[in-house]
């Protein structure tokens, strides 16, 4: 016999009847009836939509890396990754950055910098830094492009990058990583996020200098490799170009061609096509157009290791 | 003490109870436990579940804009946005046409008309009008090509038609809108919506000829802008060449290249190229070829203005 | 007046009520209060939330062909159309190879072998039959190409193939099938599923020669067709190079160019590109790159009917 004091307690007896039961790993009979137990894990991760992995974290206490499901303001609902293990978790996997064909120039598959070629007439190129146009899918980030609505909806402080083996499943990311850093400086509280960051610090060719025009900067927390190991990603040329344990968002080379992101570094001279990734969709020296620029440059001399251009780059908020 | 006069009566109780709880916009903290206000907007949305806009307003009598849930007839369920305030609302957002490089003719990103140069081996060019293939999101329907389930499955009688700068987010739309009408005439009554019309009138080079083989054509009702501030969007010369306060779907230029709409305005002379949009794959003055034709021309003469090029087309059904 | 022996039997009663409510194909109105019967269906498919539709045909007893809700391994959800009728039901879709431009030579579109042109550079082309990037809708696998998670995430033993024209909706997919088939030997039981036998055999120009290097074959059992009617889809002359009654993954032709699948037969000689699709992203013979190879031949002599190449070929796992 179930008895209640009230409505709300005899609601409350059966959601925890249900949730508890919901998230059992093995198979439920209870007289006979058989309750499925991937629904149970399904309502599981339903019970904490929330708009960000850190909502998560905060609200609900999850502490299991995993999918889950979140909303934007508007009220559009996917699935993204939380790490809520790195430096106390919280984190949501929002974009990765995949070099599909580093010999294309602008071709199709380089959404963060052009699928329309080099072209000095579309100056920002597509565009997808500072737009709410989404794509890929989170268990196929390291296989292609992908952003969801997190990147453009989310408020966060601070970012996390993992730069994983192409191809990589994602129970092996952790394993895999060749670099893995974040930032504890809260740097984007000013915009709340990339998304706006780069409405601000556009990804445009000629919208900015050298050297005093860099969107933003932040010292990093390595996580996997160190400032010595991530210089050495870059080609043995390059070290002298930048200083290791940074992350830098929108900067220009001496061409005044404009780049999103330089992973794990801060350049300190004018030729960051060789370490930065991302960019506008005009290079006047037009084989730097390109998700990688010029990273390869045949990985001799200036070009990064394979290491690094063969990997995909994982970004996260918090 | 719950007691309920049978098990229905009890069932009702425990729905009204939780969903009551779960609209509300704060934190509900019951006897220690928090119930996610997240969770309970989301159950909000699924309550309405239905086939359109129309059906979640006239079964479920909600009148607020925002995302909904909706299904196929097959049962594929999807996200989409809801006009629920202009004209008596039940507006469901199902494509958008973006134009993301106005200088590439039938290049990357023409879904509305073809991805793979002018051809004439392709005269339907990608076939998007009449396909059940879609793209893209709602939220970033501004910054890209968008076609959701809804614009094969939904059975409607009218558009809305919605000219949105590029990039705007879905917050803003209403207030930045360039141009905003609906129908009120039904026309898509015989046909059933925008799928079964191009079926039945191909947007196809050679289908048809100039003025004598138009799809269909409809008055419209203006909910921003007029017919004179239509006409203005399109170029000082191109104003003789059609009457405005209409759409219009599935034209032929004088060539016999196609065209699958006319935003605002229907062609009285035989240049379509310069105010209609969508396509199919070849047309013999190949820089017509791309979703938005030869709008452009410099936005010059026959040119269209900025403010129409560099807006999106967003389509909704009632 | 609901009175249960335990909370456990109050809530099998209450979800009982829910569910059984839920699946009635008619609006319900219990003391004036309107089910929403979309709602109720919703909840009926995602009731049978499983890894694949095996699964659900298994463990929840569901005979009805139609859209289900499947999830991951990693807890990723997605919509999938089972098959739950031939030959016993329980088969996933998980994939289409759809020709949007067989004079496309590796262009846009051809996401099963390369959309970056004929490349040596690029053996292995875009990689998809190997990777987690998935694309596409089952309701739009007729229109484009298509891959869902079930692609790399389910564990079969068998496959099936259907071949249907192209922009045909899913409602006529049996009745207007050009040929079906399936498995029945168990062949991807080492591997568990085609991501994975291509993991182990891929489909890489160079990586193996013709005749020695096949990854797998297995005979099939005709749903719709015959080894004869098969035959008569590839062209006149193709006849004599394959043996009808099989499916083949993997092979090479005389040049060492890598295709993926032999739909219907298995080779007999070293000129694959007639009747094999999907393949790596270099032929030196570069006018048979593409996701149909050189299956067009303007439709002569080697070249397979209109039929064949104007239909999607989809995949289904048991």
């Amino acid at each position: 016999m179930l008895r209640c004091a009230s409505v709300l307690m005899c609601l409350l007896h059966v959601l925890h009847t249900v949730l508890g039961a919901a998230i059992s790993p093995k198979p439920i009979i209870i007289n006979g009836t058989y309750i499925n137990p991937e629904l149970g894990k399904y309502h599981a991760r339903l019970r904490t939509l929330a708009r960000s992995c850190l909502e998560i974290r905060d609200k609900h206490g999850v502490t299991q890396d995993g999918m889950y499901i979140l909303s934007t303001a508007s009220g559009t609902y996917y699935q993204a990754f939380c790490d809520m293990s790195s430096a106390g978790g919280g984190w949501t996997l929002v974009a990765s950055v995949h070099e599909n064909n580093i010999r294309g120039k602008c071709t199709s598959g380089d959404r963060w910098s052009s699928q329309q070629g080099n072209d000095q007439h579309r100056p920002e190129g597509d565009g997808s830094w500072a737009s709410t146009h989404t794509f890929g899918t989170a268990e196929g980030s390291t296989s292609d492009d992908y952003k969801n609505p997190g990147y453009y909806d989310i408020s966060a402080q601070d970012v996390s990058v993992w730069h994983i083996p192409n191809d990589e499943q994602l129970s092996n990311w952790t394993s895999s990583a060749v670099l893995r850093y974040h930032t504890e400086s809260g740097f984007l509280r000013d915009t709340g996020n990339l998304y706006h960051l780069f409405k601000k610090f556009p990804v445009r060719f000629g919208a900015g200098r050298c050297g005093s025009d860099v969107g933003a900067v932040s010292p990093v927390v390595f996580d996997t490799g160190d400032k010595d190991s991530t210089a050495d990603l870059y080609g043995p040329s390059a070290g002298g170009e930048f200083e290791s344990g940074f992350v830098t968002f929108r900067v220009f080379d001496s061409d005044r061609a404009a780049m999103a992101m330089c992973s794990g570094v801060r350049p300190t001279q004018c030729s960051p096509q060789h370490y930065c990734i991302g960019g506008g969709g005009y290079f006047p020296t037009s084989d730097q157009c390109g998700d990688f620029t010029a990273l390869d440059r045949s990985h001799t001399h200036t070009g990064a290791s394979r290491r690094l251009t063969e990997s995909a780059v994982l970004l996260f908020y918090r």
